[in-house]
């Protein structure tokens, strides 16, 4: 596979604009989808998986959904090009570690990103930069109804459509949104936020979704169930949570500046500081920092960086990436040495007088 | 008092040049005298006490053992400036925080210094850059000569000069070598060396002298006991020693080189990038960051900063310099504050673009 052009690249979906950027990164809204004529992947055999793959394969081009023939079979990809897919959000952990045929279709700008065979038959995704839930619903809306007219869904009058997981019955929706919270992290208010949140049935989870940890203080909301709800009550219940999240951000983002402004400043430079020197860094000492930085940059403490260049060291310096840039496996501290290199040199550090290593 | 002239500079001891300024960061020769005619200063009253330091300020003064009256009288002086002078090494701890009568007189580039009434009568203290045992002790023993012609000491055929502790019987010589062991530090070395010590009867202290914490990596050597020995003696066990400390230090530091230039590399230049990006920072971790600093100067990792930054830094950025400096009292915030300030000025990190704090 050829994803080396990608890795110098962020997403459409990481370009740090939209609405509420400066707390929201990105808004993804997926479907979950099987079709009727074939058992669930918990029962398919692996000559039903490929038949699947074929079908899907093919009805995706055929349905105009993305503008290229993007799709990449994933049976028998390396780790190292699972793991980037993982990296830029385009495929899941589950079906990066799931086994037989499947495989994932993305446009150009990665905004859309089709997967076949992760827990069910189909799971389309968009993905928006900032704070559009309603331009993404409408996005994947259509491109739901471009694959319905050529393939037959299992669909239930009662239920909806059917899934694997009884959590997507119904509507088979998922409205997350990646919220950036380190002044709720630091002035210790996050966990009421959490608690707030999920009394209205909202799941908080880690950057890359389901059973992962939050770091760089990064954390997706997304609603945890679909049953028995319409589009529109989980799309207009979680559009009304998160501008009440994003207020009680930026409330605690002023009182920081009015608080203890030195404090805050001195935690932005020096994590500026440490990412402009460090000649040896992990990925999650990363985040940490760049999370301090992209506070740094919406605060406007510093003046001279974009968020465009934080969204690309964020995700740039992941392991994968970093692999796939130098086009060629890496250990632990040969990956941790090239990511410091890679980021002194964006952050404009390298190659200046003094340092001559 | 006035001493914000000197708040801005670092001593002739501190130029950082001498033999194995590498290793050794100063030489400090000390006697303790006490005068014949008077009790010790335990047994002393209020008006003795007075009496030995118009004495001896006279005498220091017409002996020619200073090229200037720079005497400073202590009782009543300000808790800055008592802090300064012990910024400085210019006086103990002691002479700081005990009360009534008492003073310094010290040279213009704060070579030597005379304390008046502190736990003896006098005690004269020679400091010099780098490792200079034997040039440290010719130079006390002239200003004791001068001394000594003028006033009449206490002095025992038998024992030697008389002073107040016993350790202290005999010549009154402390011999005292400012030490920078950052590689026997982080291989883990350093005890062995300060066991290896204790055996041939050197003590191990603190950057400020008797109960005093090591940081910043600095440990001073120095003889324990002087009753009984001769100045030869003293000189030369210690003499002997030091040159072998250098040597274990100078190993481990290739051996870090060679074991792990890249860690090493990432510690010096993540010090370097902290210092010149923090905007509060306290007295402990700039020492303990400008260890490592040191190291890479010496190490030749950071070649455009020279060791006599790194010493202005190491002396002007304490409390007291830096209140001295301001003209003000300040509390630990607005230290800690100013100080981040000083250092990126000296650093040459202040008035960058992109920097409009």
């Amino acid at each position: 596979m050829e994803f080396k052009s990608l890795a110098g690249t962020a997403g459409e979906w990481l370009k740090g604009s939209g609405p509420e950027s400066d707390v929201v990164i990105s808004t993804r809204v997926r479907l979950a989808r099987n079709l009727a004529d074939f058992p669930f992947l918990t029962r398919a055999t692996a000559a039903q998986r490929k038949e699947l793959e074929d079908i899907l394969r093919k009805e995706i081009k055929a349905s105009g959904a993305l503008q290229k023939d993007l799709y990449y079979p994933l049976d028998g990809a390396s780790p190292i090009d699972l793991q980037f897919l993982v990296e830029r959000h385009l495929i899941s952990r589950d079906l990066a570690a799931s086994e037989g045929a499947r495989g994932v279709a993305f446009g150009e700008r990665e905004a859309v990103s089709l997967m076949v065979n992760e827990e069910d038959h189909l799971r389309m995704q968009v993905l928006k930069s900032g704070l559009q839930i309603q331009a993404a619903a409408e996005h994947i809306n259509k491109i739901d109804d471009l694959l319905e007219k050529r393939v037959d869904y299992a669909f239930s009058p009662q239920l909806g459509y059917l899934t694997v997981c009884p959590t997507n019955v119904g509507t088979g929706l998922r409205v997350s949104v990646m919220m950036h919270l380190p002044a709720l992290v630091i002035s210790k208010q996050i966990e009421k936020v959490f608690y707030a949140v999920s009394k209205i049935n909202l799941a908080v989870r880690g950057l890359y979704g389901e059973g992962t940890q939050a770091s760089g203080n990064f954390f997706q909301i997304s609603n945890q169930v679909t049953l028995g709800k319409s589009e529109e009550q989980i799309v207009s219940n979680i559009a009304s949570a998160i501008p009440q999240i994003i207020h009680y951000e930026r409330n605690a983002r002023e009182a920081l500046l009015t608080q203890s402004k030195v404090k805050l400043e001195d935690k932005v430079w020096r994590a500026h500081g440490l990412l402009r020197s460090a000649r040896v860094i992990t990925s999650e000492e990363v985040m940490d920092r760049l999370s301090d930085i992209r506070l740094g940059v919406n605060m406007g403490i510093l003046k001279d960086l974009s968020i465009k260049t934080v969204n690309e060291i964020f995700i740039q310096t992941q392991p994968a990436h970093l692999q796939k840039m130098e086009g060629k496996e890496l250990g632990t501290l040969q990956r941790d040495a090239l990511r410091a290199d890679f980021i002194r040199e964006k952050l404009g550090e390298k190659h200046k007088p003094g340092d001559k290593n």
